[in-house]
């Protein structure tokens, strides 16, 4: 049966689905390394047990504390766990509800570019309305591929 | 093979999982557009640029602000997140395993109206113990489709 | 066709996935009942409506506030929430990339111990890099499915 499973990824949609949601899920990944790279820099820690490198008490206490570039990335990656978890669900299902390949590409393209945009504009930062547009985009993706399951899965 | 995939979409306890999944994804989705009115309508903005309208200098950082209704928003949008994930991963295994389809679908027809519920009891907000019990309705369901799952699929 | 669908379920790397996918989202699904037993053992609440058994006005509000361990908790909700999201999305596409048996076992087996390492290490706490180094071994596990996926999977 291991040839029936490997069915799912002989359909181009589906392969084109697990592409984009793998490229998707790696991009939001990387905010944890982001976030990392921030924290040390900017000397800004959440847990004591994470300053004990710098000295007991006072020294490494100081350590303890936000930074504004820090807590940039971090409202970076919680916009991704919103946005990117409907896309891996909705854009699953959406897979498998046998969509047009050249359609599902185009949604798949547009939804990973948009968020590849999206955390630029939050990262470098640009001006308004970059990071709402693209935002924006992302999510009216996801809503056109809900329409898409909704209307081939329909059973309530 | 388009065939084979759409095969998924002809079982009605897969359907039903679509279609649910669907709709608890896009109520989650619902608490961006809300944090958004909210932000704007208090004037309680994260980020300087989303500012930038209101002016330059003092007159705009004013405006960098928390609020208790955005707050409350963003709370019930990671509650959503903390307990939708689980519903969409597990539900998906359940959805597989071959449940009878009643039984499918008043697990998701409870824990959809569950988390439907939770959000009303978290922005109206109604007293507690709405929001707790909401919160464990979806929970309980949770737990018993993972019953399932670990029963039918378990291999360690 | 309900015995098409199960015959996902009897490919054994599609079975262990099932286990472990559902085994670190309970695991996850567990935070929320910790944090509620800090909330309450502290009295530390975020919401008004959950301190009103407390009693009225100004005695009741004292209760609104921050703790350092419900803090501790929730940090650890949510870098379950970033590194287990993308294990369920990459873990499934992995399944169905027609992994070797034993290879799939241990990259599931690993991740499910890395992460309920990592809660330890989170609660106790254990002094770093327990916290790091188990957060990592999650992380490139992850990678390594991934990048099965995207060799198997790629359709740009």
């Amino acid at each position: 049966e291991m040839a029936k499973l490997t069915q799912l990824l002989d359909n181009e949609a589906f392969r084109a689905y697990a592409t984009y949601a793998t490229i998707v899920l790696l991009k939001m990944m990387l905010m944890s390394p982001i976030t990392a790279y921030f924290r040390i820099t900017r000397k800004a820690f959440a847990n004591p047990e994470d300053t004990a490198s710098f000295g007991k008490g006072e020294s490494a206490k100081k350590y303890l504390r936000t930074d504004q570039d820090v807590e940039r990335v971090r409202r970076g990656h919680l916009n991704d766990l919103e946005n990117i978890v409907p896309f891996i669900g909705i854009g699953l299902l959406y897979a498998l509800s046998g969509p047009e390949l050249s359609t599902a590409l185009m949604h798949f393209r547009i939804f990973a570019g948009a968020r590849i945009f999206h955390t630029l504009a939050y990262l470098i930062p640009l001006p308004q309305p970059c990071r709402g547009l693209s935002w924006a985009v992302g999510y009216a993706v996801t809503i056109s591929m809900a329409y898409k399951v909704v209307k081939t899965a329909l059973y309530l």
